[in-house]
């Protein structure tokens, strides 16, 4: 049995005692932006409820168009307001660079992608420069209330980076 | 107080029980794709522990080159295997199109994103679409559990599309 099959019968469980449907727009408007690390349950961190916020992750929680994309969905269709980012300690993106990454693929496949890795040295510096992209972007209307922060694998805590 | 604010009070209580920190790479080896949608908390839908699974979430969980890039890394970096892709009932990528989303952005800001907004107006068919996105990418190496899936918002299901 794969693992996949495995996760299905804890779906099965869930859905046994599930109360829905809930309203499609997230009843506390916010939109998170995080990482896609293993140990980050965003809803547990932020004690968020079924449909309280979007949540959108990847590789860093870093802010490329596709970020860009779905906020600009989130605060113009669905009336989200604030944004929260979130990076994380002991993050797998700083522990190699887009050149020796994309090099690697390169070689075995043959093909570089045409895509950032978007591999950082730096956490907080990330975070600064993840919320700067998204208030330089002209598709994302509500930047005034965009917090960044790196959450602590070993503590559970977010430390606002300023 | 603002929402961020009150989220983060949340936050100080989660660190209190914490206790960490787990391993980087994903103990079941899985890496999740799905919708943004705040109804889906992805960790209860598939009964998940903190530290198990990647999970990569976007408006309509659609694989872009951002999608590509976080199981680029997922797989070659940190060894996860299986791939679960979840979109939902009630998504609000079925209610509108992406020529009229893009308009309304130019009409406002006087540009055009450059980027496509992901619509989609049949579930099933998008999923299908997504998985051979995957499939297709010549930088995901791992592509023979790939599996796609519906969420009923109404009863908590997760539905295999084949």
């Amino acid at each position: 049995m794969s693992v996949t099959d495995d996760l299905l019968e804890n779906n099965a469980r869930y859905a046994e005692s599930f109360s829905g449907p809930l309203p499609l727009p997230p009843a506390r408007k916010v939109a998170v932006v995080a990482c896609m690390d293993a140990r980050l349950d965003v809803y547990r961190i932020l004690g968020l409820a079924e449909g309280d916020a979007h949540v959108i992750r990847n590789a860093g929680g870093v802010v490329t168009d596709d970020e860009i994309r779905s906020l600009a969905i989130s605060q113009r269709l669905l009336g989200t307001e604030e944004i929260i980012l979130i990076h994380h300690t002991d993050c797998g993106m700083l522990t190699f660079t887009d050149d020796a990454f994309k090099a690697s693929i390169r070689d075995e496949t043959g093909i570089k992608p045409q895509w950032a890795a978007e591999a950082f040295d730096d956490l907080d510096a990330d975070v600064r420069q993840s919320v700067a992209r998204i208030r330089a972007n002209p598709f994302v209307p509500r930047t005034d209330a965009v917090r960044g922060f790196v959450f602590d694998v070993a503590t559970g805590r977010l430390n606002e980076v300023k």
